[in-house]
């Protein structure tokens, strides 16, 4: 079957929201460029992200619905991590010809239920042909003027907190990079496959003016860790005890991994990091909605970045995350 | 010489302007997401445009100069065809290692040069590894409420107007593709190489209200101008005599290209496509600011799209601009 990029265009319209009354878009796909209405006191955020086949996708690993989702759901993330509110998304998509067919419905089924999730319509894009699959996603956000939380806003003896618990996504890539048969229900695969950003906590956390500074988790503690501090100008201490790890049992022939090395250096949890002044800890719960917030450490006028066991002396933690540009670590 | 994506984030922000006064940019290159403030009365214009190793551009006949400026004013042309106003761009980069010093600096030397000269500066993006250079650039652009200029908005009985003229780019490119040498300032080469979006054109003709529709000349006019009577729902009769092509001599080993195949199905003049009321098509000047402004055709309510020549009966016209999913048209 051949196709055209108009075939492909009425295609991609099809995956985006016919009528938005009082979303702010003007003018959706079709035209040279969308037209977006920004509300009156608030600050549009803006974001894009890679999502590669080879680096950040398997095509025979990965089902395409999968890759759908976790396009959008993650550059969405990057929203929540300002405390702001997704509006719509850009898709810059290119794929091979053979892929036009099933893969592409496929594809835009769990673009089309991550759009819905998350309250983010496409609004426009760009498509090519390429002999791998290649995604860029650009996000559009907004925040109340003042309101946005940023990587440099903490303080030394402000309380470093977490969301949820960490590794979980980075297990499911081990399971699913194994070639192991894998129960499509496996939590931990499905935390893999189809994360979900933060943004009612993020939301919470920015309307209660409760955070001096916040990012999403997306590389590994370790390394996103280094960024908050390196944007803040500021050090930590960091208690390895304390800090939320997923429950790590035997899985079929695979060695159980160790879970703090999962929670330090596991990519694509999506989970909040935060900063809260000591003051102002007390008014934070254990848990929102029944995602567990969890104190793992203080922020320190030292600019060292300390991991403390529960026995033994504070080491210097390593970044040891997810980087492009480090050979080893070329992981999914 | 090994890089990190830290490394090549800090490349990145030296290439983003230090201080922005009154620009808007509440926040750029380092946190999760940039900040825009959008002015009161205006929309925001979001656009995104696929910048390819192998399908746009060829890294062993490109100078990486013009791979950062034209992937940067090609997508603030989509800006132009709105008649708006480029506010800043996110650039997405994924590149080979062995591309992160010289070519990156001439890169983004490139980018630098084209966006101080479009007034639109880098705010953030996403950087990552690959064989191949991938770039993918986000503009965000404004028009003032009601102003924007659609595809859409064409009527039987309106003239189609072009600026500039047609054809040279693509004579730039077959002279590249040639692998003759050519002289560095080769006018046509220089359109290939550097082209330079109508923003003030495209401003002027919103602000006076002159144009029903618009849309920039990327693909070529025989499949750009489809677009547009498909959008507005609209045929044309399209004069070919009155098309105004670029002056095509004899140049060293290659035949002669024919002028009128250069204006219909060359790509990348970036020039603008619109169309004026017949009662205001009286008010438009001959050129404006030096750019010619030509009649070429006249807007039919049957949808049909004729090229009428010069002698001869009208036929239908073909679209034989650039398509990616057309195998036969990988041009570049």
């Amino acid at each position: 079957m051949k196709t055209s990029e108009a075939n492909l265009i009425r295609k991609l319209r099809r995956a985006a929201p016919k009528s938005r009354p009082n979303s702010g878009i003007a003018l959706g796909i079709g035209d040279d460029a969308a037209l977006f209405i920004s509300k009156k006191g608030y600050q549009t955020i803006l974001t894009c992200d890679w999502f590669l086949e080879g680096t950040h996708f398997l095509r025979d690993r990965h089902p395409a619905d999968s890759v759908g989702w976790k396009s959008l759901a993650r550059a969405v993330s990057d929203i929540a991590a300002m405390g702001g509110r997704p509006r719509c998304f850009l898709l810059s998509l290119a794929l091979p010809e053979e892929l036009t067919g099933r893969w592409l419905d496929q594809f835009l089924g769990g673009l089309r239920r991550a759009s819905r999730k998350l309250h983010c319509p496409l609004v426009g894009g760009d498509t090519t042909r390429q002999q791998r699959v290649l995604i860029n996603i650009t996000v559009v956000g907004e925040v109340r003027q003042n309101q946005a939380l940023l990587r440099s806003g903490a303080n030394p003896g402000d309380v470093l907190y977490v969301s949820g618990h960490l590794g979980e996504a980075d297990l499911g890539l081990q399971r699913l990079r194994s070639k192991t048969r894998i129960a499509k229900n496996d939590p931990a695969l499905k935390r893999h496959l189809y994360p979900t950003p933060r943004l009612a906590l993020a939301r919470w956390l920015a309307d209660q003016r409760l955070a001096t500074s916040m990012m999403d988790l997306s590389d590994g503690l370790s390394t996103d860790l280094q960024r908050l501090c390196a944007a803040s100008k500021v050090g930590v201490i960091l208690h390895s005890n304390k800090i939320p790890k997923v429950s790590v049992r035997k899985w079929k022939s695979l060695p159980p991994p160790d879970p703090l090395e999962l929670a330090l250096n596991g990519g694509d949890d999506y989970e909040l990091l935060f900063t809260v002044a000591p003051t102002k800890a007390s008014r934070l719960p254990r848990s929102r909605q029944g995602v567990p917030l969890t104190a793992i450490g203080k922020i320190t006028r030292n600019r060292a970045i300390l991991l403390t066991p529960s026995d033994g002396r504070s080491k210097s933690l390593t970044s040891a995350g997810w980087d492009p540009f480090k050979v080893s670590n070329n992981r999914s």
